[in-house]
């Protein structure tokens, strides 16, 4: 290979750590491993996991954390998560994992080890295909959930156009936050690639609003904002998504404007700001009708990375915000009532809307709604604290639980019980921040996720890592854990046992067998999923043995069970006997049929929706 | 609803019934559990996984069952296997095994449950959706991997139409032996259909062979056959897929020729068959120098049910058999060494065939290479069985479990050292059958296929079922035991431990860090999976947990481990420690590096075509 020439897989690792990445999530096939061999010789962390599904949720959760704006803190983190998987069986059982990171925009690149282009060309039967000699099939299947693919087969003679896909598929990823698909045969690995071309800047950026347009829109707010008197921002979704995080908190802190957050922008701007009202489900908020009609009652919706799915409005499309009082921001365009702005993106115009309102900012009145957790009456928990009061309800948990967050802290909500439950919490400020598929909402998710949010973090020099979920939902991804202890992560892993699918026995079949789960011990599953004393062969090669388990077993501190029946239980595991290192893994007992208020008014809309 | 009528739901239903299906694999979710609730009450047993892939691979594993014909034996088996998943999530969880069924030739259908009409029609931005309002795009990734595709909502107003996509899905599912697609939205499952078109046939059979046709290919049959003096028969895959095992192993009785199988092909025909002479690995058939010889020196080949891919070739498409010297027998063609006969397929024509083949029986040389299980000398275990030769090799376990089998008993290997290890062993006879899925190879696919194979055969009235899979393998779908606990199955599952993914080391990176698991504690785990004396909650809604638990806890007998680290241990446990009831998970120690002998062979013919 001449001097000034990579092999082709370099030159793609070497644009990843440009971006930042330093973990790649994949389990290895024949058709990947000549890949991930250069990837460990290039020192990027192959994480091994379970199976597909798992790695690219995972894969999901690291991006979610990287979506943070660590740079005040010294951080500069990847800008994307990245996947590799092998042809056909590999890249398939990851496919539910990486819609959703599309539907909930999340940058995953999946890197598939194809076979190579001689095999290709003769449609050869080989194994992990259809046996119809077509190697583009699978592509196609996950071209409906990418924003950009890429078979490098079909460049094989050509390395500059190689390069230039590679580059194609990552700024598109990356600009997009979506996933985006690169099918790497094995012969082209070591294609000789200019160099140079790694110089070349990636092009992550959204184009500059345009000034003209920017300003109509400006007068078009400023008249808007002038006739108002009770305006309210809401914070959603894709203010995370597109990293507009700081701009709608500058937005906040210059206006003196009081906001409210979805589910899906919940802990986007800090929980402890003073300007924040709560978490808004509309007519879905019982036990916060103050916070209803504070925003019923506005004359003007600020709202910031809007996303109106049927969970996120938490009332399956009841009236959020009325459209002719609401001023929409989005990445790539703004909306005054009913005037559209094409490509008027809100990185480069909130705050310039800041300023706007920062003129008032004196007459505002302040914020009388910041919520607080407090635990709930013996009369409001009902039935469901049991005969004595003592069983944990979920209307006490989700407020008790709040104690336990500190700053910077990742917590990951599960779709269920938990991900409704947690909308209750508030949550401390700084980086701490709650992810939840709202959108997607695959049970299983957060068990997995929570192995590339505990990464992220790691990375990130976050705080520790929470994971909520349930006994049914845990039982999709469980093994995940034994790679999060395999390497060293120490998150907590809150399970609630509360005998099956609750969510799903809240919008049908409550007494159907359907609902139920097999009666799994938690506490012998930990002890089953990283046992590194046993024999794990009869012996032999013995070198090779330890010398490729040497990187694996570092720092690895051993997990710890906790099973949690009472109040008084969970208090003392709060005040103290949580262990700091080590995964933990707590059993929270709670009654069959229980569930939080927001779900039970979700559950209703939606078994309405599906009649 | 008029009395000449059913719900479309209980349509579908009685449709599934008919064709002989009593259980369906599922996960539940909002959007399928209306049809649940239908499938419920009408007798269908909901077998409810762990997650949706293992529920696609335990439909896989049922379907492979049902093609066996169990007629002779006063059995009537289902004609396919049933998924049900839910919209989005759900199915796309699914889609690796559903590709593996394609692949592979299996009936599956897979039935999702999708968001009502109603709900489409407004392109709302639900949950579980890419949020664009779109609710086809899963449908178009799924039909990739379908052989025939129904989205129910597009005919919601024309229920004999909904009745006709029903049947048409069905039909082909059946008749192609490959997955089909219903999309059935929630609020169509009431609609009333005319109960008379249940009366329809259902065309599941294919044309019959032209008669003019037919006879000029027997005309060519019989010239090619008259000249030789050492024809041999092949059979492969598709002689099970399309159902001709009975015809072929009429043409081997008739005939009095000898029959050699492919990996795919092995035990279509009765292993304990005189005229069998073994499993044909060609060039990589090492220890099999006699067969090797006797294959290559036919002077015919009557190929039936021919597939041609790189395991199943077991030499990467190393010369197989000469074209110029073969006759090959399709479900739907026929070729004669360059003459083809599209449409003449070998159901209809392989009796026929037979017949001519009779005539010379008697000038016929018997077969001598029959093959028996035969202990390896000490020699040739070399280093794998340990310095005192009493650990258990891989050339030593493959012939001493043979002994274990009994007649009807279904053996399902995983990809791996098991998949190529077991076509060493010597099966008994009747209906015994190896289930593999040797094209599309997806690892963890044999412990999920497991549940359905387990459930066909109890339905059938099959022997036992034996799974053999890595423990590398195993971590992948290892949850799905607890199914399997819960509905009171009892398969032997053999876990080979030798220390991670051995046919990658195989392959390549026999020393990298990517191939090695996580070591897990199968005793423990095994006790994790079910435990039904623990509380699974914290009391409360007491009787609607009992009521609905009632009908999963029937006839559970407790799952027994057993370590095997020794020869003497495994002699032992064979000779009657292993429990006649109850799942019983088998751990075998071997040494790392240790391979069966066509796993080796395989890995360098791969390895070659990757590089």
């Amino acid at each position: 290979m001449a001097a000034d020439t990579l092999p082709l897989a370099e030159y793609l690792i070497a644009r990843l750590q440009q971006l930042g990445v330093k973990t790649m999530f994949q389990v290895p096939g024949d058709f990947s491993m000549g890949f991930l061999d250069i990837c460990d010789d290039s020192g990027l962390r192959l994480v091994g996991n379970c199976n597909e599904l798992n790695a690219s949720y995972a894969a999901d959760g690291y991006a979610r954390v990287l979506q943070q704006d660590t740079s005040a803190h010294g951080h500069e983190g990847a800008r994307l998560a990245v996947l590799c998987t092998t042809f056909g069986v590999g890249e398939l059982s990851a496919l539910n994992g990486i819609a959703g990171s599309y539907s909930e925009r999340l940058p995953v690149l999946h890197i598939v080890g194809m076979p190579g282009v001689a095999s290709q060309e003769k449609h050869a039967i080989l194994h992990h295909t259809l046996g119809d000699g077509n190697f583009d099939t699978f592509a196609e299947m996950s071209s409906h959930v990418s924003c950009a693919t890429a078979l490098l087969a079909r460049h094989k003679g050509d390395p500059q156009k190689l390069a230039d896909e590679v580059d194609r598929v990552l700024s598109t990823c990356v600009g997009e936050a979506r996933p985006g698909y690169l099918g790497l045969p094995t012969d082209l690995l070591h294609v000789p690639v200019d160099k140079a071309l790694l110089e070349r800047p990636l092009a992550l950026a959204h184009a500059s609003n345009d000034a003209a347009r920017e300003q109509a829109c400006l007068e078009a707010i400023s008249k808007a904002v002038a006739a108002v008197k009770e305006p309210i921002v809401v914070i959603d979704a894709c203010t995370i998504r597109h990293g507009a995080v700081r701009e709608a908190l500058q937005l906040v802190d210059d206006s003196g404007l009081s906001f409210v957050a979805t589910p899906m922008g919940k802990s986007a701007l800090p929980e402890d700001h003073p300007s924040f009202a709560g978490i808004y489900l509309g007519p879905n908020g019982k036990g916060h009708e103050k916070l209803h009609k504070k925003v019923e009652g506005a004359d003007l919706y600020l709202f910031i990375g809007a996303l109106r799915s049927d969970f996120n409005t938490a009332s399956s499309f009841t009236e959020f915000t009325r459209q002719a009082d609401t001023i929409e921001f989005h990445s790539d365009r703004t909306q005054v009532f009913d005037q559209h702005f094409d490509g008027i993106g809100m990185k480069e115009l909130l705050p310039k809307v800041a300023a706007l309102l920062a003129e008032s900012k004196k007459d505002r009145t302040p914020n009388e709604l910041h919520p607080r957790n407090e635990l709930p009456s013996r009369e409001a928990e009902g039935e469901a604290a049991g005969p004595n009061g003592d069983v944990i309800s979920q209307a006490w948990l989700w407020q008790r639980i709040g104690s336990v967050f500190e700053e910077g802290d990742q917590i990951i909500a599960e779709t269920g019980t938990s991900s409704f439950g947690l909308l209750d919490t508030t949550l401390p400020g700084g980086l701490t921040r709650f992810h939840s598929q709202v959108l997607w909402g695959s049970i299983g998710y957060a068990t997995a996720a929570t192995l590339g949010v505990a990464f992220a973090a790691s990375e990130e020099g976050l705080g520790r890592v929470h994971c909520f979920t349930g006994d049914g939902s845990f039982q999709l991804t469980a093994q995940e854990l034994s790679t999060m202890i395999r390497y060293g992560l120490a998150p907590v892993v809150w399970a609630l046992r509360n005998d099956g699918y609750e969510i799903e026995r809240q919008i049908q079949g409550p007494e159907r067998s359907y609902n139920n789960i097999s009666p799994w011990d938690h506490e012998a599953l930990l002890k089953a999923l990283y046992a590194p004393s046993a024999p794990s062969s009869a012996g032999g090669a013995e070198e090779a043995e330890r010398k490729s388990h040497a990187k694996d077993v570092k720092n690895v501190t051993m997990p710890q069970y906790h099973a949690v029946r009472t109040k008084d239980e969970l208090n003392a595991l709060l005040d103290g006997k949580l262990g700091k290192e080590g995964l933990q893994l707590v059993e929270i007992f709670m009654r069959r049929g229980d569930a939080p208020q927001a779900l039970i008014g979700q559950a209703e809309a939606t078994s309405k929706l599906n009649a």
